[in-house]
């Protein structure tokens, strides 16, 4: 089969490699009916995720439709319509008996990271009972795929954990792909205001477009916008999603006494806690990878048409295409692209 | 009267002051049975709270008795035997109304502060109804004194804000009063280790005593101390009741995946956040101002002797004697002072 | 001043009595701007509530304007534009400590009820700082009046009882103004489907322009609605809006495993609880008294936007025409009444 | 191997029947080294569970050693000492996703109910990944057999339900081995008062030996008792662990307001619910099935002596001695039988 391959830094290719494989009786082969690529991707390109070994098929994110399954899987079988999610879950260890399958012994993040991924034709699913989730009928392959990771992972690590409730002031600080979900899973809590902080004019219009009322240019004066917005107490929850001390630094001075402060953003550096002028203001801040427990939820809402996921995606593409997609995802500044779906 | 008053940084007198006057309707006057000495009244005599101006009566926790109510008070007469709560609290702002009385507008953490405190024969308390507590009977002075603050405190931004629950690893870290008290009430939840953590051989010590099963200085290894106690995990919960960035980050450094950091000491400097490492561990930090929401459980505890705050009391003194119980305190290391009490 | 007093089942008077007098400093007199008519004054006018003694001014919700204040309010003035909320708290007893306002030993509903309530030119609001709270300029008299009673009753022995969360499926059992301000409640959390039971068409009517997505007559199988809706599982949450044992039981049965049952009506029978089937379903079953804690929140969502309270008001009157506004309220049918609103 | 088998009411066999064996990938088959008898194995062998057939060998208690395991089992292997629950558990239907174990569409309650059982020398168990514990070295058997059912039952369906906090005044109804069970989890809690009702005084005795501090006959005035303990109000929590309509009844009368009534015994019809007094008490009402979700950590607090589950054990027997055991544990007001316990 075809499968976009890692070759160290700068180097990727769309190539023939050999099909996979049912290697444990509780994993599946799914055959790869729209896929996606995340920023991440572009990380692992760039050589910031060493773990990632040369020729693994990149991609934690797809639809398909299973192929043949292992002897333990009980419910999945050929020809399900199945959301392979990006975090993959055994089910069975102390994480996933507590629900929080991102920190899976077992499993976790694996797909295009420690074990080959989803931008291919087709991929192994380990754990399949517990990593993919059957798509209903009425739901297209392009709303589904959007609930592989970045929409989850905005739900669960920032508007859960953040504990958006109706009437809140909500800040969400970066508003690329991440943000946006942000933005659009805080409105399904009814809040009273969606603030967005970007430094991009094109990211501050997509942040009106998904439910920002209020946007603010980073460089402008955020903190002086919110504290009018609010009487001067502070947001109730700020959410980061760019992955920078800066914008973490941001949100914690943002919120009002009482408030949450939700990273999402992945970071290479630390911060600063400035706790000389936190240590008395009730602050709860809360860091996360996605479980994906929320998934069963969202895809629901799809079918319920309570979530409009296609709305994130900018540019359709072949799986053969895979090349020119990656082009378009990587310069967003030029293409507009928000996400790029490749289609079989 | 008499009074413990502050007259700039080393300057403090126990002299002849004014009688307080019911003020406002909803204040009271009481007379001070029972007193004591915080860390925070020490703070204030280095100069480190510059809002404390000359002249001011210091203390902030005492147990007396009502002479005289203003015309708005319902629940208070004289006669009645109350706890004076540090925190101060209106019962009408917005913060009050969700329960957060060390937020409170009009209130908080006032008494010793920007009005006159305990540390006197005579205190005048505002909004009395909902900034004192009726004493049961059976409770003895020098236990309810310790409701005042640091009990809650503990309790309130320690154990609470931590989540503590039976089975748990909780690692407290400083093991001064807070510490201890931090110790003792989470006690209350049977976690299945308390590990304390200090520098003072005596201070680890009493963290025994008060219900550590195990100790380790700080300069050897908390951190694999706590990964072989856990099978590696890490705690459940981690109090920071130093108030030191490096105790802060050493409290990061030994949760679990989705374990609490509860930060209880009060920082004079930023700490570090290493969100590098922190960011996918699914983390959950706190700050807090006590609001003394607990006390009347805490209370009732007392009085059914399932909680014994009058071990805290190391001396004890007569009121006029303030001079020499200052002195004790301020010397914890040569006085084995934990909390002293001042009797009428 | 004029007023509407009850003299007995049956008899209603919009008389003369005097004018209302501060009795305590923490009072306030109110000149009543709008007012409504509650479902409850019309069974305190059927005899229903015996503790109303004759003689007594009915009503407990309205918007208006302070006209004087006691020594003890400090955050009310003469001017002040404020909502008069159905409960009455005195922001002091163990229950307000908690939020439990509708609990509150010396307040509660009092209104109307054992103390002379809005539906007159004046009205004396006991702890005004607590019972009271300021309208922002731009929301509408007859807007902020609906958040009296009907919304933070709905909404919090409701939906917030019942846990209502993204993506549920709900069904509330009842389409009068109760009901229908449930659903309109539920709405915030961005449920998957809002199921609206009731027997008059009218109502179900009613329900779909709220917000229900589906409507069922409790005469046609609303079971079977749920269990085809939610593949045989049951609602996430069913909500009693009636008051009535075979609601209260249909409600039981609709939910699935792990669900809740929030009971908002007035019953007056007990009702069966068929333990023998729901012993081992993990049912939540919750009933309550509206506590009005919400009411800071749902007059945010008002000033901002996001709430559209003025719809339940169907019919307009000034206060002097009380007796036409009763007789259009108590015949819904006739006149489909929902809310009426009495103007200054 | 030996069996105790159920042959229609009335009528059970220690037996010959054929070995276990790995009928599924997920299997394990298990040395059974220490089994229990539960109430409700009386229960089946009075007719009552009409789905159990004749032939099925009985028991959902065991801690034993795992001799094989199918192909996807990847956590047990031959050599393991585990705890085999009373439930088992799929772990990848929507019920164990979210931890509802005891509602697992392909598992729940099945052992000695829906294929055969413990009560044997060897034992099929499905799912073992997800349905078995790994045993702590030093936690003895009969210690962890007691954490198959009777603990985590009266832990998770009544403390934790009944959200049992410090300070509360707890009320269990029923005394008999799952009251004691609630008495001793909900100890765990630091509660101000427990008391146990019931109406047999052997019972009432070990309700004190097993924490509760104030024991009221039944047929005295339970109501009076806890009115007079919490001045009126009620008790916070009360636990029903007895199945009967006037032991619900009595619960739902004897909490304050805002108080939990948390349902675990096992009802044979309705029970009234005063809804016409309980509408307006802001009550929450629980019922449930064990999840054994909590299993792993009361294994932590046994493996850490926070918990003395041994002490249930009043008999025991060799497992070829199952007829006399089955004899003394169906007579307990004879026999004083908590627990009984069948080694190996």
């Amino acid at each position: 089969m075809k499968a976009l391959t890692y070759h160290g830094p700068g180097h990727r290719f769309w190539e023939d490699v050999p099909d996979p494989e049912i290697c444990h009786p509780a994993d599946a082969v799914v055959r790869v009916d729209a896929t996606t690529i995340c920023g991440t991707d572009l990380h692992i390109l760039k050589g910031d995720v060493p773990e990632v070994e040369p020729g693994r098929v990149l991609g934690h994110e797809a639809v398909g439709t299973v192929e043949r399954v292992g002897s333990a899987v009980l419910g999945r079988r050929p020809g399900d319509r199945v959301l392979i999610s990006c975090i993959t879950a055994c089910g069975r260890c102390a994480s996933c008996r507590t629900g929080t399958y991102g920190q899976c012994r077992g499993g976790g993040w694996t797909l295009g990271h420690t074990i080959d991924g989803t931008q291919a034709d087709y991929v192994r699913v380990p754990f399949a009972d517990t990593s993919t989730h059957l798509v209903p009928a009425d739901v297209a392959d392009e709303a589904a795929v959007m609930l592989a990771d970045i929409l989850p992972t905005a739900y669960e690590v920032g508007v859960l954990s953040a504990r958006v409730a109706p009437g809140d002031t909500v800040v969400v600080v970066g508003a690329g792909p991440i943000g946006l979900a942000a933005i659009r899973t805080a409105r399904l809590y009814s809040p009273s205001h969606i603030v967005a902080v970007d430094l991009a004019p094109a990211r501050l219009e997509a942040a009106k477009r998904f439910g920002a009322d209020i946007v603010v240019s980073a460089d402008d004066d955020p903190l002086t916008v919110v504290a009018e917005l609010t009487g001067g107490a502070g947001a109730d929850a700020a959410i980061e999603a760019v992955g920078a001390a800066d914008s973490f630094e941001l949100c914690t001075r943002m919120v009002r006494p009482g408030g949450h402060v939700a990273n999402i953003g992945v970071h290479g550096r630390p911060a600063t806690l400035h706790l000389e002028e936190l240590w008395s203001r009730d602050l709860t801040i809360t860091t996360g990878l996605v479980d994906t427990s929320s998934t069963p939820t969202l895809l629901r809402m799809l079918a319920t048409g309570r979530l409009d996921a296609e709305r994130f995606v900018t540019h359709r593409f072949g799986l053969a295409e895979m090349e020119a997609a990656y082009d378009v995802f990587s310069r967003p500044a030029d293409t507009g692209a928000l996400k790029v779906v490749l289609f079989r």
